[in-house]
């Protein structure tokens, strides 16, 4: 039996359908801001009709809710999604969930509260898992040698770091982690791997993971690295690599932002439905 | 060179020996509350003068300061410890560094502050390590069988939990963890193992390590699990397993507190050491 | 100073490109049966003078020397390689390396001794590294989950049963190993994962990974899988797994060979050139 | 439905007892050589009547059948075990199994075929298993520190080697395999450790673990090494250490034979179990 809440997804990648997927197990769930023809077979029929108006108790916005132009990501629609057909289509007491939310999101809205499911712990430690898999797959994809035994830095032992030394240790990589104080080093000395002061790792790897947002890797520094030296920013906002330097070094750098989407969106789409399901069983809707 | 700061190690067990071996690299260091045949053979002579009124910069109480009748804890000394000893050495702007206070022990030195150094993130994340050393160590000690194969559920994905899986992993035990949340679930997915909510964890177990402090294991619970099982509690204060009950239905129940002075006392004493470093450094002394 | 042995690499795909980069660190070593244009810059000029007859100690031919018309494989070269040639470069005594060696092979250097270097055990153990990660890559490309989580089957403990099984321990998969006998049963049990006897493994997999040459996967069996698992077939020859059927029923089947070359073709090219090295020096050759 | 197969546990230590329990589940077992009260309750009644002539299929005799003395090895038995009462009591076309047989063992059972168990390969591989937990035991046991960031030698990438690797990595020791080849080397690689082979491996170790069988650390080795180091041998008949330079030199040697029996006699005893039911099945017996 389903429990009484209409949740609506409204836009987003891949992992918003699978989200939506999920989510229907248990709940009355539409979707809006995809394209028909991308939607499973099993899922057809699922788009929201924009008629029921105040119908919603529940709107999904994508995990990057704005595209680079302030508008609502819809990167599996032709049309654009505005912001006042999911008004519409909201009940006055419903709420809004986004992956992250800003000004610009918050003003769309004005008379919903709006609560970010990204920042939640289970959500972001979940999250990292899918991160470093990916992160790991273009390594493999990108370098012509073995993983096993080469020479790897992580910098950062927060949660993709932590992820990442457990996935490369099972590649038997020679696995040094960069980190900023006596905390980070417990955490690597636990995962039985080397750890080491960001500022004095030295240069000697043959491919490094940045998951540390802020310029860690500047032109002086990375003039120290070897041309063959393939990096792997994992990092949001500003990236931790002078990409500009590394270009003219002749360093091959790849910024790789959302892999979750990328490479397990039916993993990624759960836990954010996961997640979903339970910040609404806690605010006691759809008991 | 020695930096310029005079630290006094008074009482506690063999890890307090080995903090101060390490401490006295760097700084000048004395023992107090140690009888002076137990010190290795290059700490004799190490021993404080007693006649040094206000001398010290920095006194160290032991991991627990107080013994059960509330004196200053001296397992490794035949006299006791009087606090008035160690308020006359120190320096009137002298601090005094505790793993934990209370009430009582703030009552001896009223006029002196005093910090914890146990409830530093990264020495009781660095804890953890001897602390699962010495569980597995008692496990291979109690069992007739192998750890490889053994069905193991270990309580709790904090600190501890998770040294104990990374360690137990590499013996191929078949682990469980019961966790609380989905955090702690999602910890123990990344950690590549089982998880299942605590309360749902059934009983089909040769091996339960507890590491959470309260009541998880009642008289109603233990008796679904085969008097074969082993339990080895690593929870504080209460500890996890009613003990009595236990007993009485022939289970085996391992209280093992303490663990990182018993089974790893030189690395359980040097970390205690860099950690009272960087809270000195800190403070500006011994610059 | 360089060896006083001429070697000559015959044809191959990149992998022998990069074999004869490291043998040329050690001694005299030339290409043929590769355009000139495919090799990396610092080896121009390594294409062999065909007018030296009689000069070269050594010949070394592909992993898999001949290809489907039984031609000499020259993957890397737009024209043909003539058995001919390497006869006349050849002095009397030279010897032939080849990866495998049938009749036909034989049949084309009938004055010449061949040995094979990919049945060394050396080479044959460092190449299930590659193949795992290639193995692994494949998954990753493939799949819209985690490998973190995912039920996976591992036909065969053998070498590249056994690195496979490091390697997805690592991601935290969920790892059944399919055994023919007690012995492969063991090696599961000390890697820590489950064991099952082949005959009766199941079919509640999402992913399989098959290393046994030799039918496992019939129609009938395969008919109990569900459509969404992927199988990846790293057995050569037949396979093991019942194309045909598999496509009928709708499952994925990967069938992945030569992926040493393929994902790691530096690693393999030097694991190579270590075996033909080690092979020469033991024939007194190059000393 | 028990097998139609007469068994007869003769002598050894705690091992043959759970040997015993294992097999009496499925054939008809009894014991000889053990004092009734070493028996555990539920096996109270097992002991063999001597009476019996000729009535027993098959004998199995213990891991190390023959003592200092050359007599029947009944380290739990304060009388004499003659092997005339075991002749007296097996068929005659009855079979003995031992876990390894000699000459001596040969001659004082002339008229019976003698068969060895230890040598099997997947007996030798899972009693790798105990070997290594057990010598980890030790190690736990010994040291003053944890495993965690020790720098330790293994020596051997063998069996009891690729066990030993496994289960200290995942203590996060810091393991160097000694090797003496390139398939060593490869073994060691393909487990995530670094490899050196044995006669470069240096002396910078903090622990060492020995399971070659032949003189690998003699005295002029030994006087490199820490008096600090603690040498854990696991290699049988004269060990891989020379004991009288080591104590000279004030170096902790331990030589640590048969841990199966002392670590984890239920598991080797019911290893051995497994195995002996195999064998038997093999020759037909008990069908």
């Amino acid at each position: 039996m389903k429990r009484d809440c209409n949740i609506l997804i409204a836009g987003g990648d891949m992992r918003q359908i699978y989200c939506a997927r999920k989510l229907g197990g248990e709940m009355n769930t539409a979707l809006i801001g995809f394209d028909e023809e991308l939607l499973p077979v099993d899922m057809s029929g699922w788009t929201a009709d924009t008629s029921q108006k105040r119908f919603y108790d529940c709107v999904v916005l994508p995990v990057v809710p704005l595209d680079a132009n302030g508008l609502l990501s819809t990167p599996c629609s032709s049309s654009e999604l505005r912001p006042e057909y999911i008004r519409e289509m909201l009940r006055d007491d419903g709420i809004i969930l986004a992956g992250k939310c800003d000004e610009r999101l918050r003003s769309m809205f004005p008379e919903h509260e709006i609560e970010e499911y990204l920042t939640r712990e289970e959500l972001s430690l979940r999250n990292a898992v899918p991160t470093a898999e990916g992160a790991v797959q273009i390594a493999l994809e990108e370098l012509p040698v073995t993983l096993n035994g080469l020479r790897v830095l992580i910098v950062g032992m927060g949660r993709i770091g932590t992820a990442l030394t457990a996935v490369l240790k099972g590649f038997g990589a020679d696995i040094t982690v960069a980190v900023r104080n006596e905390t980070g080093a417990a955490k690597a000395r636990i995962a039985g791997v080397r750890a080491v002061r960001t500022e004095r790792a030295g240069a000697d790897y043959d491919l490094v993971f940045n998951t540390v947002p802020g310029l860690v890797f500047d032109r002086e520094r990375l003039s120290k690295f070897s041309p063959d030296t393939l990096f792997i920013d994992l990092a949001s906002k500003p990236g931790g690599v002078d990409f500009e330097a590394a270009r003219e070094l002749g360093i091959g750098v790849i910024w790789a932002l959302g892999l979750p989407g990328k490479t397990a969106p039916v993993t990624a789409g759960e836990m954010i439905a996961e997640t979903v399901t339970a910040m609404i069983a806690e605010r006691g809707r759809g008991e």
